[in-house]
C-alpha cells in the first residue's frame, strides 16, 4: 500500500511525526473552477495540479497540503474568458490571501520548504504575491526562515517531449486550454470524468495581441477551449506526465 | 447510475443545462483543514459538508457548489485552537472573499438561490458577512435579486435525535469537535480514513466561559478533540445523516 | 467618592500613573447601536457593557477602556435582523480593526491585560479577528506580549440564576434581544431610558435554524425584540449583575 | 423638559417616527480618545463635539447620530504626537470605515442630510474619504442621493470673538490643543471633568514647520498640550460656544 | 554640469554609490494630476514639487527620489473640486500605500532619511499616513530606523516674502491653487507650459467653513482656480523659490 | 510644432475640448522604477511605455494620460528580482489601485476608450485585475460603458523584426531585461541618458523554470540585466519602434 502523501487526507499526529525532521517539502497545487469545454469538468485545473503534486510527493518523499481552487479570473487568452458561465474568477486579493496563509501556516507548523505547483495559468503573479506578502510577514518572526518555490507544472514538459507530442507545431501553453495537454493528462488520470465523445473539435482560437475588458465573446470558441483536444490520449498522458514530474523532481531536489 | 449534483465533476454544458430553469438551488459546502484528533484526518470539515451538501441536493434536485476549504482560524471552545499544529487558520478577510465571490459568481451564472452548508462551527460569522457583502455589491446590478440561506448542518439534528444518540447528556455542538457526531459520520461516509484503533478516549473537555489569546494550551486535551468520538458507530452516522438532511430538505424546500 | 476606572473621564497623567505597575487589567466594552425595540433605546448594548465593564473594574482595581460602540450587524435570529431602521450595521473589517487597534495602543501605553466585554451577541467573532491580528502585529515587537481575554457578559448568569428568574424555561441568550434580561439590567442602571409603558408584549419569536439574507422581514416581531421584556423588573437586573459579575471577577482575578 | 435630540437615548419607534418626514438632518459628532494635559480627560475631543452638536441640533429641530469616539493618530503639531500615552491613535483605514457606514446606513433609514462635526484636528481628511467613498457606494443605489456637510466646530469662531479672547494674538487652532477653547468649553459644559489646579501653564509650543516621525518627543511640552489653558473660563466657553453654534445654524439652515 | 540628483535619471551602480555612506538624504516629491484653470497644465503640482526637491537637493547633496504623482481627490476649498473634469482623485488607500511603500523600499536601499515633499494640498494626512504605516511595517525589521520628514514646500515661503508679494493681504495656502504662487512658480521653472493670455482674471473664491458633498459646482470659480494668477511673474517665482528652498536647506539640514 | 498628446502637459480647457466628442482614446503607460544595468536609468520602463504611447497617440489623434509609475515588483526571471538595490517594488495592491482609478476617473472625464501600454512585465496581471474592478465599479453606474484595450508593447515586435535583429536566436521578452530591445529603443528617444561605455557585456542568463523567494541571487548576472545589450544601436530601436508602432495602431484602431 501506498504512503499517504496528502495531508488533508492524514490525521494530525501522523502530520506532525512526518513533519518532525524540520526539513520536510510541501506541494501545495493550485488549481481553479474553470470551464474546460464540452468534454471535461470544471474542477480540471484542480484536480491535475493535485494529482502531479501528488505523485512528485510520493517520488521524493514529500508532502501534499491543502489545494488552492480559487483560481483568478479566466482571460481570454489562457482560458476563454470569465464571462463564460462555468467559469469562477476569484479577486486577485482572494487569491493572495489564501497563498499568503499558506505559507505562514506551514511555517508556524514547523514546514519551511514549500512549492506552490500551479495549474491555472492566470494564477502566477497572484500566488507570487501571497508568498512574498507571507515572507514579509515572517520576517520578523523567530520561526526561523522559509524558502518558497513556484512553478506552473506544464513549464517542466521538455522540448523534445513537445515536438513528439506536437508534431505539427506547438501553439504554446496559453492557448494549451482543454488542448491536447490537458486533456491527455485527464485521460491518464481522470478518465471518469472525460468525455471524448462530447468533444468539439476546431482549429486552435487565434487571439490578438492583447487583451480586452468587456471581452469580445466572438473571439473565444464556442467549445470554450482555444484549442482542440481531440487527438488526446492517455499515453500521451503518461508521457507529459512523465516529463513533468521528472523536471519538477529534478528542480525541488536540487533546491531543497 | 446516479446524475451528478457537484459541479466540479460537470462539464460546462451540461452544467449550463441544469441550470437554465433560472430556478436552481446551489448548495455550497464550507469546511476548514484543522486537526481533527488522531483518529480522523485534517479534511473532515470540508469533507462532510461537501457529502451532507451532495447527498442532500440529490433528493431534491440541487446543485453542489466548489467547496470552500479555507476555514477561519480553529478556536480554543470549539476546534481545540489554532495554536495547534494540523489546524491551517485562514483571516476573517480571506473566508468572507471566498463566500462573496461565490455568491457574485453564482449570479452572473443565473443561481439566484444559493445555501451555504457550513461544517466549522467557527466559520458562520465570516460566511454571513461575505454573503451580505455580495448582496450589496449586487444591490445594483441588474441581474435580479439573489437570496441565499446559511445553515451550520448539525442544527438540523432534531431533539429526538439528540435525546436517543446522548443517552448521557448532551454536550453542545461546539465541543462536539472530534467527538460523536463527526466520527460516526466519517465512518459512515468516509470509513477508510478513520483510525478507530487510534482515538484517543478522554472526557469532554471543560472550557471556561471565555477565550483567551494566545490560547492556554493545557486547556486543550491532548487528543485535540473537545469530547471522544469513543462510542461513534456508522449506524449513529447514518442516523444523524438522515436526521439532518430530513431537516435541510424540509428548510430548503419551504424556502426555495 | 469612588474612584474614576473609566480611562476617558481620567486625566492622561492620572491614567499613565494608574497603569505604571505595568500589571494593570483593561476591561474594553463592546457593544453596538441597534434598536431595542419600542421600550429601550437604540444604545442600550454599549450602556450596559460599559456599566458592567465599570462596576467589575471597580470590584478588582481594573480600569475601563474606551468603549467599541460600532456594533456588527444585527442579525435576524439575535437582533432582529439590519434591515430595521434603528439598527447601524458596521461591516467586519471596522469592528475588526477597532478592536485590533485598542489592543495595539494598549499594548504601546504599557497595559499587557485586556478584557473584551461583549454586549452584542453579533460581535464576538470580529472581537476574536481583531485580537488575532493585533497579537500577530505585536508578536515581532519588543514591547512584551499581551494576554487578552474575550467574553460576552450573559454567559456568566449561572444556570440557577437562569434557573430562578426564567421559571417557565430560557429561551436562550440569542433571542434574550430585548428581552428580560437586558430590560431588568436596563432598569436597574439606565431607569429614565426604560419607558415600560411603551412595551410590546408578545411570545418568544420562533426563528428557523437557518439565516436567509436578505431577511424575510415577516419573521422578525414588529416589536424588533425577540423576545418580551414583560416581566423585566430593576430587582432581577440586580440578581443578574451580581450573577455576571461575580463570574467575571472570578474569571479576571484567576486569569490575571 | 427638553426634547430629545440624541438617536444613541431615544427608542428605534420614536426615532423612527422624528426621521418620517425624509428631511430631517443629523449631525454626527467625531472626536477622538487622546490625552488633554493634565487637568482634562482623554475623552475631551469626542464630549465636546456631542455636547456642540447636540446644542445646536436642538436649535434647528435636527438629531444627532452615535458619536465616531476613534480618532486618527495625534499629530504632533496638532496634537502632541501619537507617542504620548493617553492617545490613542486609530489607523485611516478604521477613521474611514467608520464615517462611510454612518453615511451608508443613515441612507438606508431614509436620512439624506447629514452633518459631521468634527472636534479633533487629525480626524478631518478621513472623515471627507469615508464620505467621499460612502457617496460612491450609494451611487448606484435606488435610495435617493445624500448631502454630506463635514466641519471642524472651531472654524466658526468668528474673527470677532477671537479678538476678544485672545488679546495678546491668537496661536491658531492647531495649537489649541488642551488651550484655552478646548479647557473653557469643557468649563462650561462639563466641569467636574477639569482640574483647573492640575493644569500645567507654559508658553505655546514653537513647533517646526514640517512633521518628523518618528516624532521628536522633546518638542512637545510635558503637559502635552501645546498652549496653555490657564486663562480659561466658563464664560469664555460660554461665548465660544455662542460664536459655533450661531455659525453652525447658519450655515446647515442656509444648506439644509 | 551639475550632477544629477534625480534617481529615476540614474542607473542602478551609480545610485548604489550615491547611497553607500548609508547617511544620505532622499526627497520624495508629492504631486497629483488636477486642473489648474485654463493657464496651466494638468501636472503643475508633480511638477513644481519635484522641481524644488531638485534644486533644493542639489543645494545639499541629497537626492531625489520617483515621484509620486497620484494625488488624493481635489477638495473644493483647495483645488476647486474633485468633480471638476480634468482632475484626477486617487482614493486614500492608494496615496498611502504608494508612501508607505516608498518609505519601506529605500529602508531596503539603505536610506534612512526620507523627506516627502508635497506640492498638492489635499495629499498631506495620507502621505502622513503611508509614513506612520511604513515605519510601524519596519519596526521590527533588523535595517536599522528610519527618520522621515513630511512637509508642504509653500510653508516655507517667510512671512516677509509673503508681505512683499501679496500687498493686498494674502489670501491663505489653500485658495493658492492656480494662484499668483503656482503660477509665479511654474513661470520660473515651466514658462513653455503658462500660458498667461488665457488666464482667467477673478476676485478669489469666498468659500464657506465646511466641505459639502455631492459638491455645489457653483461655488468653484469657472477658472477652477481659487485666485487669480494675473499679477504672476517669474521674478516672483524666483523670490518664492529662494525663500521655500531656503527653509527648506534649514529644516533638513538641521534635522539630518 | 507638434500638437500636445500628453494631457499631463496641457490645460483642463484644452483636454476637455479634446474629448468632447465622447470618443476619445486615451493611451495609459504603465512603467516602474526598476534597475537596468550599469548603462541605463531606473526610470527605463516608465519612457519607454510614456515615449511609445505619445508616438502612437500622435498617429491616431489619440492622447496620453498619466503614467503609472509604481510598476510591481521586481521578478528575477524578468527583471533580475526585487532584491538588488535600485529596484522599486510595489504590492499588488497599489498598483491594482492605480489603474483601477485611472479608468475610473477617465470614465467621469467622459473619455470611455482606454489602453494601457504597459512597460514593465511584471505588471500585466496587476493592471487587468484594476481594470477588472473598474469595470465592476462602473457596472452600475449611468456613465455609459468604458471599453479597455491592455498589452505590453513588445508583444507588437513582429516575427520578421525579431529574425532580423537577433539573428544568433531570440532568448524571449521576459530576459530582455536591460537587453538589445530596451537599450536600442533607449538609445532611439534619450541617447543622453544611455552610457554605452558602462554597458556589461554577459551571456543570457540561464534562469530555472520557476522562481524561489527569497531570490537567490547568484542566478542574475551583477549587471543587474538577463542579457547584453552590447549590439543596440539607435538604428534598431527604429526598426522595433516602428514595427511595435505599426501594430498598435493597427491594434486599436481596429478595436477603437
Amino acid at each position: 500500500m501506498t504512503r499517504e502523501v496528502n495531508i488533508t487526507r492524514m490525521d494530525a499526529f501522523t502530520y506532525r511525526e512526518s513533519i518532525k525532521s524540520g526539513d520536510s517539502v510541501m506541494l501545495v497545487p493550485v488549481g481553479s473552477v474553470e470551464q474546460h469545454g464540452a468534454h471535461m469538468p470544471l474542477g480540471v485545473d484542480t484536480m491535475l495540479s493535485t494529482k502531479i503534486a501528488e505523485l512528485t510527493a510520493a517520488r521524493i518523499d514529500a508532502l501534499v497540503g491543502p489545494a488552492v481552487s480559487v483560481g483568478y479570473k479566466s482571460q481570454q487568452r489562457s482560458g476563454g474568458g470569465n464571462h463564460i458561465v462555468g467559469s469562477f474568477g476569484f479577486d486577485a486579493d482572494t487569491v493572495v490571501g489564501v497563498c499568503r496563509t499558506l505559507v505562514r501556516e506551514l511555517s508556524r507548523h514547523g514546514v519551511k520548504k514549500v512549492v506552490f505547483v500551479n495549474g491555472h495559468y492566470e494564477n502566477y503573479q497572484f500566488i507570487y504575491e501571497g508568498v512574498d506578502l507571507a515572507l514579509r510577514d515572517l520576517a520578523g518572526s523567530s520561526q526561523g526562515a522559509s524558502q518558497v518555490m513556484m512553478l506552473s507544472y506544464w513549464d517542466f514538459v521538455t522540448p523534445q517531449v513537445i515536438a513528439r507530442l506536437y508534431p505539427d507545431g506547438f501553439p504554446g501553453w496559453d492557448v494549451e486550454h482543454g488542448g491536447v495537454m490537458e486533456t491527455s493528462l485527464m485521460l491518464e488520470y481522470f478518465p471518469e470524468l472525460v468525455w471524448m465523445d462530447r468533444l468539439i473539435d476546431h482549429a486552435a482560437a487565434e487571439l490578438p495581441l492583447y487583451d480586452l475588458l468587456p471581452a469580445d465573446a466572438s473571439l473565444t470558441p464556442e467549445s470554450g477551449c482555444l484549442s482542440s483536444g481531440k487527438v488526446s490520449t492517455a499515453q500521451k498522458g503518461q508521457i507529459l506526465a512523465e516529463s513533468i514530474m521528472a523536471g519538477m523532481v529534478d528542480a525541488i531536489s536540487s533546491r531543497f
